[in-house]
């Protein structure tokens, strides 16, 4: 596959990805949205993140449906990919995440213009932990992408479609289990790509983009994907 | 296929996923309806349009499960169906949608004959904006039918069964992301066909069907679906 | 099939539909149960009485997953199975819904005893109208049931497992969308065999059975399968 | 396949569905997380366990995917697995169970350092009753347990990650079912490995064990095994 090819289908993807998955923390968090006060507030978050997983991974099928550098890192490590092709995905990756959050914000401009007090929205466009610290909430982080990643590199389903269905279930877990200290970006391009949107992006009365966390979601998640991928590499060969 | 084959199973199939998608918010807007008042209201909204879509799109599988005359207008433009069966399908699915509502408020009656005040009910039936604008409405149904619309064009799931989970789950990450603004019409016949029978069931104290911006929910799908159609023809050929 | 095997798999696969159904309103309804007053009640009892379904249907496979009386009716007039076997189906499933909800009472004795005031358990197995109609509690019940016994007649996923599946996704739609109003029990025996396990269980301080209602979950969904039964025998033969 | 392999999988699966299950559970409980006090926590415990059965089952798949002693115990009751690696199967789901809630406290341990009253926490890790009562608690943990073993057995999936999708549902349905007066251990290795992490790991102001009850999610769940090996195997042969 060419660069080219590469780069539209992850920034497609990674698009769909963020402008979802974004998309459903704006619609719990932004006061004039009908999903706004109703209750299950982290149900929606974790179901429309997951299965914006499976929409923006499925649109990236051509590709591989990485839409994830930390992804991208692992099968690179595993030998899946080029390391050519690496910067390729990345910033296709985080172009996706930059555009993705500017869409979520044009759905729901009405909704930021008469928002009121936008001090608290940067949690739609990306994370921050609970309680700030940084080596805990490093290992927050880790573990969380380790379970994603060793799962996408072991998950024995050899058809794309069921597998981007199984990744979901497990995007899901992941976000119910370990998404309430750090928020789980588990995926830098999920967070910079939206963080650097909100940065940007004219939001009445927003707080600051918060750079002394961001590399933080950046750092951990490859950390995690290479732990994975090294764990893959020494495991007996994995049963069809 | 006929034109009576596909007016028959769009009918069907778009029968089926109004009656189910209405009745969802029936369930949680009318008072003396036991999911009434139990919490999580946007996620039983949610779930219940779209595993309604999967319903009705498999009953009307044999005419490609459109059920959406967004979806038509984008496999039209795609070269998938020819454009003289394009008005027997938005035909049948805006007689679907009529249909549908109604068979949900004969479900309903007695829930609307004692709900005491029903100037609200017309959320039931078809969508409306939390911030009423034209423009960024437009903007919202937009990107949300393109998101779908992309989804169906790329979906690279050849089963069809498969391929209707596919979109139910595609669905219900946009309902989750994109539905707080405006209500996610995303397909005209959805809004057009139940604001019709609003119109004419006998619900006592009613509000009116708000024609003026019945327009919106109708042009910006199309306007989605179209913009989605032309990015798949320029995108690169799907890898299978 | 023989008779012997029928009534086995049907019996069985309808204990543990009506066993995991009562319990999931068991599990809300009684206080001293860890799902009782967290939210989302409504989500529960649907997730769990659909995913009930297919716990159950998988079990019953071999004799068709029926494990409802107003599908075995369905079939037997489309011919999928003969008249003589249709009073052993029955027979099995009305045994399992009482079985299953003795059972289900079994497993709630302790909170059954503890919960204070029983007056409003019968719910917990039995359904009972929001606004009883029986006109109109009918009407409901026979939009409900056609619309599963339609889905189920033209289901064109041949894969039975991955069938149930899809029957799963359209009863919890159906419980989302149509449960309101009558509490859809779309099925005669996961009805009348734990309302007969409810008049006879020692649950102290219980209400009555309330005989006077139970014919209409019986007769009315047998009319919506009926009626189904009917459409598709006079819609064009199912493409596959 | 060796010992090593089978001890492997089974520790690194049940390590992950401890982690996961563990953490769904400590999401809601302990307050300095995010997805504590947005409403539906029942939902967000039974989904997150129910899909960290799906990710720690298929990474196990190369040995089967048990991750669950009352699994193995009915597999090898029907000769699917020789005794000898009975042992090695439970001694792997134990450590795992051990070493996935570590990890899941790891996880959230800023969140457990700054809870202010962690005596409520033990159910994070390991089951409880609500109404202490050993024989009754115990029919509540045998009845939920053979309903996932005699899926299990009859499971007529061949796919095995299909086949874990559909042990996914059921649990979900369980854990909405019968989860509310036990907890629903219906695995000895998730409570009995948790519970001794319990034990040692530094939980400022945590509370005991509860060694007294702690056999009960033992034993209970290998009776419900044993009970739904032998149905299994008096039942007529299942039919593909």
């Amino acid at each position: 596959m060419s660069n080219i090819d590469i780069f539209i289908w992850e920034f497609l993807g990674t698009t769909v990805l963020c402008l979802l998955g974004n998309g459903s923390v704006a619609a719990v968090v932004l006061k004039n949205s009908y999903s706004h006060g109703g209750g299950g507030d982290w149900l929606i978050i974790v179901l429309g993140w997951g299965f914006g997983v499976f929409a923006g991974a499925s649109i990236a099928a051509p590709s591989g449906g990485h839409i994830n550098p930390a992804v991208t890192f692992a099968v690179a490590l595993s030998g899946g990919v080029p390391w050519s092709s690496v910067p390729v995905y990345w910033a296709a990756q985080l172009l996706g995440g930059f555009v993705g959050a500017s869409l979520c914000w044009a759905a729901f401009k009405l909704q930021f213009d008469n928002n009121g007090d936008n001090s608290g929205t940067r949690g739609i466009f990306c994370t921050n932990p609970s309680i700030p610290n940084k080596p805990w909430n490093m290992v927050t982080e880790i573990i969380a992408t380790f379970v994603l990643i060793i799962f996408v590199l072991l998950n024995p389903v050899a058809n794309a479609s069921l597998s981007f269905g199984a990744v979901t279930f497990v995007i899901i877990t992941i976000g119910f289990a370990l998404g309430g200290p750090t928020g789980y970006a588990v995926n830098p391009a999920r967070d910079l790509g939206p963080r650097l949107a909100y940065a940007v992006l004219p939001i009445p009365g927003k707080a600051g983009p918060d750079w002394g966390y961001s590399w933080v979601p950046i750092v951990a998640p490859l950390i995690g994907a290479g732990l994975a991928a090294g764990l893959a590499a020494i495991l007996p060969a994995v049963a069809a």
